[in-house]
C-alpha cells in the first residue's frame, strides 16, 4: 500500500499540479482544501473535482479567516487589476492573506499526523510568485524544522516530516507543462481572484494575468473561459 | 497608546494568567479564542468573560478541527480519568490534538499581522504540562523563527515578532499564585476535559487533577464547583 501524503489543494492550477506530483512520487494523496471564507468560492468546487480526477481522498475544512481581516481576498478591499507582471514583482500585494500558508500548512500537519503521514505537499512557487513571503524556500525550511518539534510523530521520531514543494523553483510555464504531462485537467482549476457573476475568470487580476502569460509561454491553450482576454 | 499584543485565550486558567501578564507587561491585549469543535465547550464562554474582565478586545474564530480527528478532545475517544500526575508525565496522551498549538499560533500570527502587532502571548508551560510536544521552549523558538520568515511584517523588518511564553518555566502552583496576584478571576476559568451536564468540572480528568493539585500547592481555594473532589 502506498504511503499517504497530505496535499494542500486550493482549486488553482499550481496545487492541482502539486497533487499530480504526489501521485507521480508514488504517494496515496489525501487532498486538503481550506474554506477560509475566500471571495473566490469557485475554487472550492474545482478542488473537489480535481481530487476526484486524481482519485484522491478529499477533506474540506472550514477555518474562517475573514474576522482576521487585512486582505483583499477575504475583506472588502479592491483587488488590483490590469497590472503588468513586472509591476507585481515589487512589494507584497493587498491580496496577501496574513500568515495564510502558515495556517494552511499547520492544518495540513495536523491532518497528516492524524493519518500517520509525515509528507505534506504545497504548490508554492518562488519565481513568478507575486510577492508572498510565505512562498520562499527559507520559509518552508523553517516551517519543516518547527513541524518536527511540534508533533508527536516528530518528537517520537517514528515518522520523518517533509514539506514537499515540487514547484518552488519553476516558472508558471514550466508548472503548466509539468501539470499537462502528469494529467492535470486545467479545465478543473480556477485561479481568478474576482470571477464574474456567470463564473468566468476576470482576465485582469494579478492571478489571471500570471496564469494567461504562463499558458502562453508554455504553448498550451488555457481551457478556462475569460471575461477579458488580451 | 499601548502596543497591541494578541493573547491566545482558551478559557482555561493558564491562558487567563497569560492575558494578565500581557496587561502587566504594558500591552493592550487582544484576546483570540479558537472554537475548534472542542467537546469542552464551556471554556468558550469563560474566555469571553475573562476577556471582558481584563477589558480586552475579544475575537472568537471558528476553525473546525473535528474532521482532522486523532484526539479525545474532538473525537469520540474516552478521556482518561483518575490518573496520578506521575502517570501523566509519561508519553503523549490521547487528549493531544495534532498540531494544535501550531494551528493556534498561526491564527494568532495572522490576526497580529492584521492588527499591526508583532507580539503574541501563549500560556503554555513545560513543567506540569501533561506531555504535549508543542509546549516546549525549543518548539516555541522554532515557531518564532519561522514566523519572522512567514509574514510581511517579518520580512519587511518593520515589526519585531516575539512569541511570549510567560508561564513556560512555572509549576501550576506558581501560575495560580501569579494569576491571583495579577487579578485573574479563577471563577471565570474552565479546565475540565469532561464537564458534567450541569456544568461542574469532573474532578477526575488529567486537567482537573493537575488544576486541583496546583491550587492545593499554591494555598489558594479553587472557586470552581467539582462533581468529585478528593
Amino acid at each position: 500500500m502506498a504511503k499517504k501524503a497530505v496535499v494542500l489543494l486550493s482549486g488553482g492550477a499550481d496545487s492541482a499540479t502539486a497533487l499530480a506530483c504526489a501521485r507521480r512520487d508514488g504517494f496515496d494523496p489525501c487532498a486538503l482544501t481550506i474554506d477560509y471564507g475566500q471571495r473566490h468560492r469557485a475554487e472550492l468546487a474545482m478542488a473537489e473535482k480535481q481530487a476526484a480526477h486524481f482519485d484522491a481522498k478529499h477533506l474540506l475544512l472550514f477555518a474562517d479567516l475573514r474576522p482576521i481581516g487585512g486582505s483583499a481576498l477575504t475583506a472588502d478591499i479592491d483587488v488590483p487589476e490590469g497590472r503588468s507582471v513586472s509591476e507585481m514583482a515589487h512589494g507584497i500585494p493587498v491580496t496577501y492573506v496574513p500568515a495564510r500558508n502558515t495556517i494552511f500548512l499547520s492544518l495540513a500537519l495536523g491532518w497528516a499526523e492524524s493519518l500517520g503521514a509525515g509528507d505534506v505537499y504545497i504548490g508554492v512557487n518562488a519565481l513568478d510568485y507575486s510577492g508572498y513571503p510565505d512562498c520562499r524556500p527559507e520559509y518552508i525550511a523553517a516551517f519543516e524544522k518547527m513541524a518536527r518539534l511540534a508533533t508527536k510523530m516528530g518528537v517520537e521520531g517514528k515518522q520523518a516530516i517533509k514539506i514537499h514543494t515540487p514547484l518552488i523553483g519553476m516558472t508558471k510555464a514550466e508548472i503548466f507543462r509539468l501539470g499537462d504531462s502528469l494529467g492535470v485537467d486545467f479545465s478543473l482549476t480556477h485561479s481568478c481572484y474576482s470571477p464574474t457573476q456567470d463564473g468566468k475568470a476576470c482576465g485582469r487580476c494579478d492571478s489571471c494575468l500570471i496564469r494567461l502569460k504562463g499558458f502562453n509561454e508554455a504553448g498550451i491553450e488555457d481551457p478556462l473561459p475569460y471575461a477579458v482576454r488580451k
